[in-house]
């Protein structure tokens, strides 16, 4: 098969090495000459190219760009991607990209890969980032049932196993488990360091440790992520936020009223709900 | 020198395990007979016993209990210790803990070696636990200088680098940056696992990965240290509470308002400022 990829950092590099692996022919899109003879040389793509003129022969389109590029996609890009192909993004938010796609091509379907590493740009892919992931697909009740099975089947060949849910239901789960961690640990960088006592505050920056480190490390990545998330999943991080609070005003209380009974119980809670999310 | 050390857990036993190598003589105090016998088979100490009679040819007592033993500890460990030996404590708070011992003992200073494993127990010590390690020693105004020099080198000579505070300020600057992470952390796993919509409790389980396991990972942690900590530590835990919510206060405002160019601020500053802590 004739697969576009546009976008060849991490997620859309390691696509295309893994693609190439199961003998499709990838036809890779960057945005520059400099990321073009780059890819080129670590053979992300088959033909890679800055034109993207070349999905013109494909009847697979992955998108692999920015969300802001996604929910505003350049008219070239729509204009190059051929009516018949099945068309995927790798976003992780959906509804914004899916409502913005299902209008220019009738045969889009979000996805979401929950993979990743700290590293990004056209030098991080790599083959097996996919092998036992979890890669979320996101069809609504317009999409088309024949699409859906063929773009199932295809990423299934990448490695991943697939969940299929709704655009809505998506965003509200990674509001609250990928979307909240970030600003809640990046919350905890400020309060730690805003502070008028320099004593407090250098003690302070002397004595963190991996506890700090683990709890602070989302809220220390890039901050144009955080920013497209904000502007892209706006209402269930707000809602996320809000439950927050309101988690923390309870434990706050408990600790104020010496409540040490419902404290315990709360941290025994806690301790054994996290297993359920990290197995 | 003779040098007792109640309780060979993680930290006691890797104290034993490091000063037998500085050919200093070990008296090691255990709980029960069960973890006598596996201290003795590790050789955590040249001397292991359940009686505290032991600490009578000590000069030095380091006192490596759980917070709660330490701040009502037992008459027959108080009666065992001489007075004119130096006595110190490995608790991860000082206030109390220092208010308690140095009405008991009057060459009592307290510290707090900042190291420590997911492990804990009488298996769980090994020797070089403290090589480049942070130590905080916290004397006050009545300690004795010249117990303080002599504590100072000896933990020196474990592979520390030593800092001195005063417990109130070595109070303050854990519940920011230990304490706190522990209650946030519970409350994000709380958020994310509270919800009567049971769809999208069973997505968010599955869909949780790096990100959430970090943010998450103290507040799953040992209930029985974060009370103790709550306990012992009870200002100054609701006072970053406080402040921790009054952050999330304002990036949620900046998120309802649309107000990205904060957003953008807000993130980039806690980006920065998070290399202060994490070296």
């Amino acid at each position: 098969m004739n697969i576009g990829i546009v976008g060849l950092g991490l997620i859309g590099g390691s696509i295309g090495l893994k693609l190439q692996k199961l003998n499709h022919s990838v036809y890779g899109v960057t945005n520059n000459k400099t990321n073009a003879k780059k890819a080129k040389d670590r053979k992300l793509a088959n033909i890679v190219s800055c034109n993207f003129s070349i999905l013109q022969e494909c009847s697979v389109v992955i998108l692999a760009l920015p969300i802001k590029d996604l929910v505003n996609p350049s008219k070239d890009l729509i204009a190059a991607i051929p009516k018949t192909a099945i068309v995927t993004d790798v976003g992780s938010v959906k509804v914004p990209i899916v409502k913005t796609w299902e209008k220019i091509n009738p045969l889009f379907i979000g996805s979401h890969p929950m993979a990743g590493t700290e590293k990004n740009g056209v030098e991080a892919g790599y083959e097996n980032l996919f092998d036992n992931a979890t890669w979320v697909i996101t069809p609504n009740s317009k999409s088309d049932k024949d699409s859906l099975e063929k773009l199932s089947k295809l990423i299934s060949a990448l490695g991943s196993e697939i969940i299929h849910t709704s655009p809505e239901l998506h965003d509200q789960a990674v509001a609250l488990i990928s979307h909240l961690p970030i600003f809640l640990s990046s919350c905890l960088i400020r309060t730690a360091c805003t502070n008028d006592n320099q004593s407090l505050l250098d003690l302070s920056y002397k004595l963190a440790a991996t506890g700090f480190a683990d709890t602070s490390r989302v809220g220390g990545g890039n901050p144009i992520l955080g920013l497209d998330l904000a502007k892209n999943n706006q209402d269930n991080i707000i809602y996320s936020l809000k439950l927050l609070k309101n988690n923390i005003s309870k434990i706050e209380e408990t600790i104020k009223n010496k409540d040490w009974e419902s404290l315990l119980n709360y941290l025994e809670y806690t301790k054994t709900k996290r297993s359920y999310f990290i197995n």
